[in-house]
């Protein structure tokens, strides 16, 4: 077989993959149906929620040149930036859920600009908040020589940071990006928390791979926890279709100053109440009264 | 000291460190011993593996501003690089492994283009299970609002995605490249799906942290997992030399339309049988038959 | 409202935000109090460390075009721009923690010198003990193919490769560079090591998602280590402010050829005897002795 | 002086200068006063321009792996991506000059659409006159060696294919947009085309540097020219003001198959006639007759 | 020949290759006399510039996504990054030239910083003078649509833009560094000023290309340039070793209002008086009087 | 009409374009009618000769940390990277030329290896060349101010460097990538040598924007050129079909210690004898004496 020969088969199959590729048929590629509005870019959302954890932390990442002199500038244009990535993300968000037909939708972007300039004022409220963890970081773990170490090193720290940032934009209906946000927190620290789970102040999660923080959780100030730890769901309802239900509050509540430790499970809408201490590897499905500490049984 | 002569000491120690570390007489550097051939290069590896999610699940990945239009000209073109890339990968496998002297190697070179055009085309049945894992994670999850949600964030949906790859370049006989794409995936979802596991249709895995599928699993359609879980060996066999015996059939066959919670630990080659539901935390070393619960004796 | 007064409202609140966010007076700013010096890099440690595996791995990573001819040219090419960006990063580290005044600091200059050049001449012998690592995953893995096949894919090499790298900065008094070092291993792994624990030849840990081994751990010879396991501390003194006391030893202690299987959790300063197996999510708190089996109750 | 007084006064005199040079009274910073429209992106257009470049010859620029066969995967994706970017400056090169007030203009909008529609289809036009020019450049030199060569390396290839991009966008009324293109052209060869000028085909500079063809020159088909000619104006009218009246016909008109020798200077609305040959150095005000052959005196 | 002695025969010549290019002998590399002192780097200060002249113009070039509104700190971040590269560079500048031995040169150190802010804060003044050069243009090319259109394209804007700069640096007494940023206005342009040349306000080159400022030429203010010009010196006095003598003033003084057209040359110290025309490819070695018309002889 | 039906038009003019240009027929794309086989990239190319600048003035360009201890490491590195870049370019330069038809050609790529490790053993006598070069422009222009300036800053010794490495690869019968090498330098500094030209040692060219030497130039050591100075062909003979006869000798030699002022034209086989001082401006066509000093009639 000659080359030009071999090339035309080549050629001819390799279209025929792409062209089977592009089919969408079996439903998979569901935004063709919707008209196909340019979805949300994943690399633009992870790049926001890196810049907006630099301003949040100024000096700590991104530009480490930073004085107290230039801060304002530097923090300033990086902002700037942020807001017109967001935005476009955000719009993206909206406009992928929304009933508009055609490519273009002023509702959508009129959303996504008021949306954003709200985010972007409540960024000092969150780094408040963040202040809060870090210092629970550092007396929580006997290993932290300084807050610095936490805001550099800490997978919790990074965790929460994104968390607080995704909840934020939860609160606010955005939808698909604050998922994107977590599971990039969760890519890089192996810590789980959807964006929907409502966290107090004073957050510490130790070492934290494997941690499982469930949609409808609702957790109080001052709680620490370990890695390993699920606080899930212990089975949902099913509808006529067998589809699971939506939106049921099926997690657990985990009040004020309660520590949890490695590798323990609590499933469902349980209450562990204030103060109570979890062993590792136990396992709950009840209320936890106040107060109480759950070991192991070995 | 003066500084010439300090900096003539820095340098002789820096020589002295590199001819060090370029010895290979401690072993670990087996590829001087075999020529030097060019080893694979994980980068490339990777971008090809990201490169083929995007033409899987075109407008999701790469390229978003992708419209019903375009897509045919951006996944040929994107195809078409990968395909020129991942050819080079796969020679450089198969000639790391091959007895050939020398670095030109032709048989690795044609049986490279044979893989890689093989592989090509599968790649439409590969996108077709896929969107049956999809389904079964937007139906498995709750809090899943969409089919797309689960494309752009959910960890099992990558770590299916890049087994899938992997284990068809696995079947195909291509060396060390599969286990490169499925580390991966397991160090972007801390899911660690051995290439040579077998894995049926409307697969999910929820949070993933944890998960670890070995490499003789026999999974049917319809499993759904959660995170931690381990489908691991029970021990294996020496050889005289007290040597593991490579290739023993020694991980879980799991049938179809089981679930297995949290933190499930299953080991050695036993059956759990269709339909049947392994709890959180639980323990198993002999087959589970079919529709049974086990769950935890706490 | 006119688009002019549109933008001088946004332009006021957003420069109030970043009034708000340089703020320091809610202490979290805590370099600001220093006098501003400038913070170590996390992307310059980060590079370093990945070039100082490509360095001790020639052929594997980075420049995968080495042949036995040109190894030297490269591996002292990237090994004088480590040592460069590495006294950099130290100096700040160093510069961070001291008590001089004012952004110039010869001290720590100098002492960053001491120790790159000390560090740099210790990585002929880190390379040998990883040799040792390498063979250990080999024989330790049934599925393992060769040792290329672990060097290049096996998450537990690169987390024990970094904390070899790390432990050795952590000895030489670094601060926060050694962490930094370790958290990368931690972020692509899944594998937790603070850069104190001391741990010995031959080690391997499989899978390794979840593993954390904490800051006082002293690990012996041959030990091998599953997903999933804990070796962390079981409480903590807190000194008369409630804060937890700083440095004492309150790990286990692992004596030559352990095996510790997936999940199972030591915690405390306990001896693990040589020789001893540790069954999958087994629960210690006190000694094992030597040569025991200890196996899950279930 | 302490450091942090020198910090402030720094900071302070960096704060100066920034306000100093943001400031509009000096009327330097027009666009301030238009309502501060977004203005085009000059590496925008630049990459815009060489992506077009090597849609218009597949396979010498860009991607040099292209084949006969993914040739139309890769021009397609390639001149997608250019559609987009294009559309985009020229819609705010056009909303730059509109009358609209305000940052949105649905009028630039729609009208840049259609322009960017109506250039790409001019595209193989356009292809098709540059076959022709890189014919005669190989016809014209006898260092040519092949055409390849003239496409790869002839910066008069270069020069001419920018300038008949620019020249279309020119004749459409897009401002800014062209002017940037041509410059592009003569900061890489030497070369300054308006596009203005209209140029016929079989076109051809030799070496190129230091040429000049003015706004309003008429250039027929079949003209050869080297470095260092100038074909401008003579003079030009001011204004009441005495400002120049812009717009006037004022450079030559070169007839086919003219030859303008290096370092010639034609200036003025004057005509050089078909087949004349003007020599190097020439000094020409008047016209010249078709066929004639003017020499330097010296 | 096998493939090892292949190698090991490539290896040994590339190795004496390098030997020969790195030996210091034939007097080339007389930096390595100087005791081996880092060197600017070209890469940097063209950085430099280039962010400078988008300090100059905001919202011409760099971030074309400015506002009004956001200016402020995009010109601020970005000037603070400047500072520290420019700084970091003249440093290297002044210390090439010093006496001072060793790698450390405090009094280099303190100079640089003390010129770095003396020439930050000249940018407002220079940038009223190119406001000057801008207006100038615009009136003096019947071309130019509007003073936006020379600022994004003109190259004569580009050169006397980097000229400004230069020359501040000249006179502040930086060594290598103008010439550098000359030298990259040169390449982009094909417009040779030296940064010693002193030059008024409304200063216009057109087109540009081959226009040649020598070193101590000294031009009024609203002097018009052509294309091809140059402004040199007519011979050069030879020191007794037949070396040329540097520093003589040897170049024209050229005064207010002065036009001079393509292609002339004007040698030695002459003076061109005001308002004086010089025409097109005109040779000059005397002085010419104030409002002369100088016009070839052709 | 709809969004669906305006872009389905868009997509099938779009993909009406996309056939146009990848059509053969006008001859343009004749690399098509060879088979196809895969051209030089152009970026390759230019990047290799940066990289070879580098180490024929290590410390100048490329890593400007170099210190005389690193210096054998990165040199090594460097072009040990450009062997393997370069010998692809070269063979692709050949195969593109030779008879032998399909993808695969053994010849071309023995010749291709071959030709690159004679061609890089030249580089130390290239660099001896240059650094005579060096030494002729630092004595010939009184505003250099150390040798160093002229490597750094100089045009002509860019143009001088690039030309010595692509005359080496013309002269071992190298197509096309000599030309691509040639035309950066012309690119960058407005300098066009064509790499046929035989130059002797201690040559420079000041300035330098505008000149032009041809393929068949002579030039002897010592001499020195300006601006704007071209030695070019008068006239060429054309074959019966009315094309350029390729490879007669037809420009001009120039004998040792000559200088051609700037503007000076040369035209013909003609011969300058050593010594000989042309003039500004000059128009040459006939031979010139040794000693004579020829002067513009002006």
């Amino acid at each position: 077989m000659s080359n030009v020969e071999k090339r035309a088969g080549r050629t001819s199959r390799l279209t025929h993959v792409v062209n089977e590729l592009c089919k969408s048929e079996h439903g998979m590629l569901s935004w063709l149906a919707r008209g196909g509005r340019v979805l949300p870019s994943r690399d633009q959302v992870i790049e926001a929620a890196e810049a907006l954890r630099s301003v949040l932390f100024p000096g700590y990442y991104g530009i480490s040149e930073l004085t107290p002199e230039n801060m304002r500038f530097h923090v300033g244009a990086t902002l700037d930036r942020v807001v017109g990535a967001l935005q476009e993300q955000i719009k993206r968000g909206l406009c992928f859920e929304c009933d508009h037909h055609g490519p273009e939708c002023p509702g959508c972007s009129d959303k996504a600009a008021f949306i954003t300039a709200e985010f972007i004022e409540q960024l000092p409220r969150i780094q408040h908040t963040l202040a809060t963890d870090i210092r629970a970081a550092y007396l929580g773990d006997p290993a932290a020589t300084s807050t610095d170490e936490t805001i550099f090193c800490y997978p919790g720290i990074l965790a929460i940071t994104y968390h607080r940032l995704a909840h934020e934009l939860y609160s606010m209906g955005v939808p698909l990006i604050p998922r994107i946000v977590s599971e990039r927190a969760h890519s890089l620290t192996g810590i789980d928390i959807h964006p929907g789970a409502r966290i107090g102040e004073r957050f510490f999660i130790d070492h934290g791979t494997g941690v499982v923080i469930g949609e409808t959780c609702v957790i109080g100030a001052g709680v620490r926890i370990y890695q390993g730890v699920t606080l899930g769901a212990k089975s949902f309802p099913l509808d006529q279709n067998g589809h699971p239900i939506k939106g049921i509050e099926r997690h657990p509540i985990v009040e004020d100053d309660v520590v949890i430790y490695s590798g323990a499970t609590v499933l469902g809408r349980v209450r562990i109440g204030r103060g109570a201490v979890i062993g590792a590897n136990v396992w709950i499905t009840h209320d936890v009264p106040p107060g109480t500490s759950v070991t192991s049984p070995a």
